[in-house]
């Protein structure tokens, strides 16, 4: 709870401030831990504007070139997203769901999560050297230590890979992780509440087609990590 | 592969056509599975609208009154994307990351996934009825059968509950669920590749404070269901 995340009114969390978990750290974490962001851009393209929300992968450098360091949008140079995003604000959005809070009335019924809201201005990544480091990270997120282990990316591949950089600096974290909070006279009533804890479990590493049935040491060790069985 | 699910161009998917699944069967099971939706509104306050994206519980009526059935977002009537929304455009974004992919190349790394975008005008529903039945159902998806068991809404629970109504009419799918698709050098480099799959497992039910020890019966099934120990 040391350092405040919202610069500015428009990720100030209004909402729940005894939720809103002001530390770049539980950022930090949460930014490890997610698979995939969802990306909200605005399009207008006859002057009413819609928002889109996309699935991307993606990859922290939290000393990159941007204010607070640089988040790494993953995509093809095909996506339509993309090139309508250079220089716009863009909102990138994280959530884990940790658990389904069964409170004893339906209001009070709600989800253990962390949750964080990055805006900022995006930035079209050109070039070669810094595309390249943004997909290593992509990789490295996905399984740590991979990239190392992986041929060099062709300038043909390079240029097919589009990759958006916005700045960490404009975020806010929200976490709620704790049991129902009920009305009194619920809980005197008798009605059970309480939490299912949910995590996200990995399972033995699949060969793809014509792969050797070794599995790489690095796969391994993150399926593990991931609560994969640890003899296969 | 029955039912085109994008009436309009936006939600049509340039990328990938392989793997956009236009089932409406698709998009439904998704519904089901998600726990949460990602809501992205475009926020406008000074002529220069960005977007923002924030978790949303929800829940989905079939036989809803909008157009291919109503997708009901829930939140507070103090969050400020609520009054924003009102005859706007929205995004609803659902996503279901299903294992990485560890390929050859970093290039083709990617992670298997189903997800859907839905576009559409939100309505934000004012009649006490269908708030409850929307509130009921966004308990019934988080643990099927609970709001039967549950004492009724009272009237400034209603009214301290906002509902955001969006058509599903309007919906893309995409799903990827294969192995690494790679190049033929890479494959003859004898790199390995393959995949990690995942899924979201619930543990054994917790006890909320002063709850007796006796997890109902919906709560216990639900938790089975999402791979729980049955012996709890």
């Amino acid at each position: 709870m040391s350092t405040p995340l919202s610069p500015t009114d428009r990720t100030t969390v209004r909402r729940g401030h005894a939720r809103a978990a002001t530390d770049r750290e539980v950022l930090h974490a949460l930014l490890d831990d997610a698979l995939v962001a969802h990306l909200g851009v605005v399009v207008d393209t006859d002057g009413a504007p819609y928002p889109v929300v996309l699935p991307v992968a993606f990859a922290v450098d939290l000393d990159g070139p941007d204010d607070g360091g640089t988040l790494y949008v993953h995509g093809s140079v095909a996506a339509r997203w993309l090139g309508r995003s250079e220089g716009t604000t863009v909102c990138v959005t994280l959530t884990e769901v940790d658990g389904l809070v069964a409170a004893r009335s339906a209001f009070h019924h709600s989800m253990n999560y962390r949750s964080a809201v990055v805006i900022g201005a995006a930035r079209v990544v050109g070039e070669a050297g810094e595309k390249q480091h943004a997909l290593d990270l992509t990789v490295d997120h996905m399984v740590p230590g991979r990239a190392a282990t992986l041929r060099p990316s062709t300038r043909k591949e390079l240029a097919a890979t589009a990759v958006l950089a916005v700045p960490l600096a404009e975020a806010s974290v929200k976490v709620r992780a704790e049991g129902p909070v009920d009305d009194p006279e619920d809980v005197a009533a008798g009605t059970w509440g309480g939490v299912v804890p949910l995590r996200r479990v990995a399972g033995v590493p699949e060969h793809g087609a014509d792969s050797h049935d070794r599995v790489p040491e690095d796969v391994r060790r993150r399926a593990v990590a991931l609560g994969a069985p640890a003899d296969h």
